[in-house]
């Protein structure tokens, strides 16, 4: 690792994600913050719509440049747009500038499966270059790929809980996985089912059987071990801020008792600094605020239990686009992502 | 009191207002619900907006008549409004049909303090046909009217609190009233200030020194006694669905215990069923859902503390004008609100 | 309907069972309250704890009879007590007296589950007289019962959502029941998993594949159909007060359309006042504070989903108990029990 | 400043003071922890109880030793117990032991006055040696000190809210301070009043005229400048976790513009980092999880409006422990302390 801190470009910087990216990345020792676009909000100081940063950064929002193969001199570029506008700009990027895109536009490898969940094409070859980015069993192919599509949230939260269990080939059935959110993953517009007076007393289910992060997680599941069992993916709306729960329902081919299923969870993520196995169950309260995904599993014999916990806006999103970043430039993985929530 | 019912009309049927005076109207006994406007639902169900009375009404919502005077043969008609368009409306209203206005378009009569705070001018003469339907303060005046200018939430919730220590004469110096309220009050669309990722963990000043309730609580106050002290009136916005908390600091001439307080309190709401004397303090838990206005007292030699809480949706909106309403038409004032929130 | 008021003893008055129980009871026009029992509060009036009811009524708690035969004259008792302590109790009714019981004590039918899952042992042959009193499914025994086992929270929003698919006989395969609760499922008493500062923040799951309502449910099923899959249910705790979502998987032996779901529930629940279907989801704001259960069904192919939302405290316990009285006495099923909650 | 770490120890490490020293100090740069006493958690590893600590340390929980003039070789001792119990501990500190106490037990000069407000008597002379660590408005005098008293968590939003009105000799007339605070300001016990299900639609006034922290405040104003004005201070409880908004009530002889009071704000806070002057009101939302205190005021002629923002356990407890540790060690007072909170 050089002394030459890598040159950072975030493209929305006025989101949730763009906000904790720059929460993130302002604080990392090998980083500098060169570009921030945010094209409603050109002009203003970073710190005017992000108040949590007031007296951290001078920075301002800039216009998006319509080129971006006339951008200053940047290593990396983050994109946390809107579902679509990545698509289009990726192309533009020079040819020495790595990206990390927080959207949806390059999650999905078959164009058909994408234009059916996201209504958009494919662009050109690109989609080949993009490596998809859950550091934790992806890791090798993320150190040496210039271009990562970050995971969506609620994929962070399943893929995680399901992929020892499906690399260790015992599944047999069905895979349910019944997650819940918090309002953030809405993002930061007002719309009306983050209404305050009424999504504080809310709890109800969305887009059942049809959330776009369901062959996100089909996808990826399929790199990690032999897989063909059905997936039943459904999404929930929580009353809190920030955080993802997932309740994950396997079927296993033999008995497997909880220390067998915790053994196999254990050994999986060994090197995985941040995934925790818990007792009991995670609690969305540890995570947030952090990179950490917390689980838990529970064995009835050939019935298996997985949960799993994160903040869906860290390591469901900036955190491990962070977390990409640093093996993409040879760092150690945790740097920059090492801080706490609190309790409580 | 006939057995004919009340014929009624709600005007703005589909804000946080007009859904509690649908909850509170549809189960009042001696009222017929007849026509409920909300132009942008009409033609839908109301149960399809406020689906907290699915199952409970076949009502639909109807488009406002572009003429009031052509309108079905009714007796009352709530106008549940944004500021501002009852003003235009009110004068079309056939001679005997009674009105009582939600909004602030008839409570401020000087027409320039009206202008100044409400950027409106007043229509013709009708404001002094107007009664201001603070119902325990001026019973009287609404037995006989035709017009009521249902009170604000903070002006209710400040006034009750006020009324007897400047009805006693004891007080001098200045009054401050620092007065939260609950994000309902902010009213059934959407905005960034009550975006739930950030609201739930809010808490925050706005409207320094120039709230719109202020004239209307120096205004009534006159009435009740002699006022002349320099009103200091805050608002500001808690992370709760409903409820209105007011914390009011007062200066008197002479030294007074807290039973001497607790007395006059007692003394000058003996008779109202809706207000309840509590020790310690209100809570926006107790009065949650219901018409009550719950007032602690406290003194400190000649500084006095008075706490008073409500739920902003009932007494300090629809319930209070069903209150007004019983009045009106030589009803009990209590029926059709004797409901209670629960514990918890 | 005679005149006659029904003489009605409520057991444990001081818990959130209790607090509805009295909420319902105090405004239900055929019901005379004699007597509330709250050993810690004895001598207290009943408002000085349930500070809701302040001004609504002059009852005070009262110890719990040692003899529970020397009873002043009543004609139905509610056990709202701890797990337990209706077990011994109930052998005392005079046997005119009619009970429902809101506690777990004799929901189970089979001696050996109830140990396993309640550590406790059924008394003598009392089990055989009560009725399970999940209204919807069970009216007609319900109507002729003198005793009946009240549902459990979770056990009533699962049942309602798995009755009807049981009914058709369509089922095949697991059936997974992913349940949460509001806090207020654990009680009034302060407790660590309750803590404010913490719970606001937290979702997470509890009691894997170990919950008392498991038993419950299972046999319940067991009664309206031909039921023998295996049932997962899994509970976990939600941050809001009021409020149960059940999110259930189903699998079918023949393809349903997303239509024929809804008429199998639409037909099951034609007389079901109190069972709404809605269309997408359902959510817990629109029934908080209410004796709804709202339900959904989603279809692909031969996976179903059923979403169920109730209040945990009244459908859930306190307003399914009312309404089971009123079946006990030949009344309406309803009555008392039109109350809506807010939109908020 | 040397590379030697500073060894520290933290007597009461299980509460949610103890908590956040935790996570402040296990990341200062120049801190090393060397005991972390919690009698009641010994013998179990820290990140048991802050479970948001696991994987971030190894340390465990001790019993406090009886006599602390055996400690292991330290240089600094936090005590963050319940009021009372550093009282008799801190007479025992080894005499090159420098200490920060986050109770009340050693913030009040005068014996009679912590008498009234805290039940206890001083210890000896001590009193006399401790220098009160509102580290804005005494940060040379705590540079040279042993011991620091470190502020409650409303005395610290209060006095930096009003310090710089103080200083300007403007002050005419009543100050009152309406304090609102988040239910970890209760601690991490459970209770009744922080009980969830009825404290997240909670909000209420506590011990009117009574708060501790009333002398504290007064007490301090005094050194700060000329200061004989009467304060009310009044305590209120936010459903929230974390944050106290205190709406200070100010009066000057002179009229001042809204300009002449955010300039004297500006120039009395003008090197300090953590104090933001802000624009319209301070949101604890922005403060959340950091060691700000956002300021803002507003003017009325005469009337002088000043809102101030923490969070308790940061600026209110644990941040500014820190900060004044950093100043008893020649450190730049920031450091650890730069981490925010997140929008959302």
């Amino acid at each position: 690792m050089t002394e030459r801190k890598i040159k950072t470009a975030i493209f929305g910087g006025s989101g949730y994600g763009g906000s904790e990216l720059l929460r993130i990345l302002l604080f990392h020792p090998n980083v500098e913050l060169v570009l921030v676009t945010a094209n409603e909000h050109a002009g203003k100081p970073v710190a005017a719509v992000h108040k949590n940063l007031l007296g951290l950064t001078e920075l301002s929002f800039v216009t998006a440049p319509d080129d971006l193969s006339v951008l200053p001199d940047i290593d990396i570029a983050f994109f946390a747009l809107p579902h679509g506008q990545a698509l289009s700009l990726m192309p533009q990027l020079p040819a020495d500038v790595k990206a990390i895109d927080l959207s949806g536009d390059f999650r999905i490898d078959d164009a058909d499966v994408f234009k059916q969940f996201y209504k958009l094409d494919h662009v050109g070859d690109l989609q080949k270059d993009f490596v998809y980015g859950l550091t934790e069993t992806n890791r090798e192919a993320i150190r040496s790929s210039r271009f990562i599509a970050n995971p969506g949230c609620f994929a962070t939260a399943a893929l995680l809980a399901l992929a020892p269990a499906v690399k260790s080939g015992l599944l047999t059935g069905k895979i349910i996985v019944d997650a819940k959110t918090g309002s953030s993953g809405s993002g930061a517009k007002a719309a009306a089912n983050t209404h305050h007076p009424q999504r504080m007393n809310s709890f109800y289910a969305y887009k059942p059987f049809q959330h776009q992060h369901l062959p996100e997680i089909d996808q990826h599941l399929k790199t990690v071990g032999e897989f063909n069992s059905e997936l039943v993916f459904m999404t929930h709306s929580l009353p809190v801020s920030r955080g993802i729960f997932a309740s994950c329902y396997l079927e296993t081919t033999v008995n497997l008792s909880n220390e067998d299923v915790a053994n196999l969870y254990q050994d999986f993520y060994q090197d995985a600094f941040f995934v925790r196995i818990v007792e009991g169950s995670p609690d969305i309260n540890w995570v947030k605020n952090t990179n950490f995904c917390d689980l838990a599993t529970h064995s009835d014999g050939k019935r298996i239990a997985v949960f799993s916990a994160i903040d869906n806006l860290v390591k469901g999103a900036a955190g491990q686009a962070v977390q990409n970043m640093n093996l993409m430039f040879g760092l150690d993985e945790k740097i920059g992502l090492i801080f706490t929530g609190g309790n409580p």
